[in-house]
Order: C-alpha cells, then structure tokens, then sequence
C-alpha cells in the first residue's frame, strides 16, 4: 500500500517525509536492496543531506543504516519504490551505521560519503 | 520522550526527519499550538519546502494541516520542541488543509504561504 500512499500526499514538485520513510529501495535489477529508515536534514538551510537505506535485522532492531545522497534515489513508479543505481556489492562496502552508534556526520564524513557514490558534496 | 529522541538523532548540524515529526510546536509565551506532522521536500533538489504544523481533530483524524517555511522554526532545547514566533489569532487567519484536500503545491502556493509568514519564497 505504500505505492497508493505516496501518490496521495505526493505532488508533482514535493514528496511528504512520512511517506518516504518505509518506502522499498530496488537497484535497477528489480532486486530489493531495502527501505528507506529516515531523512537526515541540515536545520540551518532545511536541504536533506542523506536518505538513509536501512537495511538487514529484524524490524529494524540490529539494522544496519547507510545514508545515501538524495540524487541516488530515484523514484520508480512501476516498482512503487525508489530505485538506485547500485548492486549489493557496492553496498556491501558502502558508509554504514548501526542506530545506536551514529557518525558525527561532520563534513569529513559527508564528503566520504558522497565519494563513496560519485556525487560532489555540496554542502 | 521526544526531547531525549531528538537528542539522540540530532547531530550539531542534521536532524532525523522522523524525529521532527511528533515534535511539540510552542510559540513564545510557551504556548503550544500542535506538533509537526510531516515535511514536504522537493523531489529534484532535497530541499525542504515545508515543515507542516498539525492541530485540531483527535489523533490527526480532521486535524488541520498547516504549512510552515522552515525558517520560521526554531529548536528549543528549554521546551523541547519548537519555538514559533506566531499567535493563535495569526495561525487562525493562515493557509491550511485538510489531509484529505491537499493544495496543489505549486508555486503560487508557495509565494501565498511564504509571503503569509514574511518570508521570501526561494524555489
């Protein structure tokens, strides 16, 4: 039901924050890679700095968390889910945490973690 | 609760989104006019347009939805919530839906609940 939701409270410009969290992220193979756990956003200039991909344990409890720059994501509606262009073996590598041991998510961190994906880290 | 959550997820300079959403709205005379239910972020650029302000009905049900920029919110640790600097008699008067008749969120809109606030509309 979480396609039927989004189209809801989804405008053609803006998406609601509620209804992205628990929304399935697919790679382009069709293969489900997880769900997005929450939005990290910037309180001085409101931009989402990473929409964290949790994936792994159970319920979220032991669940590994990896923040993904916005421009990965890409929402499919024929998936009814955000699609990214990455396989499990990139993501096996990729910038994670676990709930209960979050990075300081300082600009050194934001820049590994947008090299790590090939995007320029703008903030 | 929500002061410690907050806590947690909050780093010096990112918030979780769904720590915001439930949060307290106060305005300055420690006045609470509702809580946070949700932002609405813009799909291309990540940028938070909206942070929408939640009052009235029981348990969101008819609750009235109100739009808010972001920079009108002002974390405050003393509360533990957000500080506003508006009065019940201006929220009364200010744009607002229902979750069942959502605006377009077009640009007009956005210049209309900006420029209610005394805000430059940015996107």
């Amino acid at each position: 039901m979480v396609q039927a939701d989004i189209a809801t409270d989804e405008t053609s410009r803006l998406i609601a924050s509620n209804k992205v969290e628990g929304t399935n992220v697919y790679n382009r193979e069709g293969e489900k890679l997880g769900s997005i756990y929450n939005f990290m956003v910037d309180k001085r200039s409101g931009r989402v700095e990473y929409a964290v991909l949790q994936f792994g344990g159970l319920f979220g409890l032991g669940s590994d968390h990896y923040p993904l720059p916005w421009d990965v994501l890409t929402y499919d509606t024929a998936q009814g889910g955000y699609a990214v262009n990455l396989d499990r073996a990139m993501l096996e590598k990729a910038p994670r945490y676990t709930s209960d041991r979050e990075p300081a998510f300082d600009r050194d961190y934001g820049r590994e973690v947008y090299g790590y994906y090939g995007v320029s880290y703008p903030f």
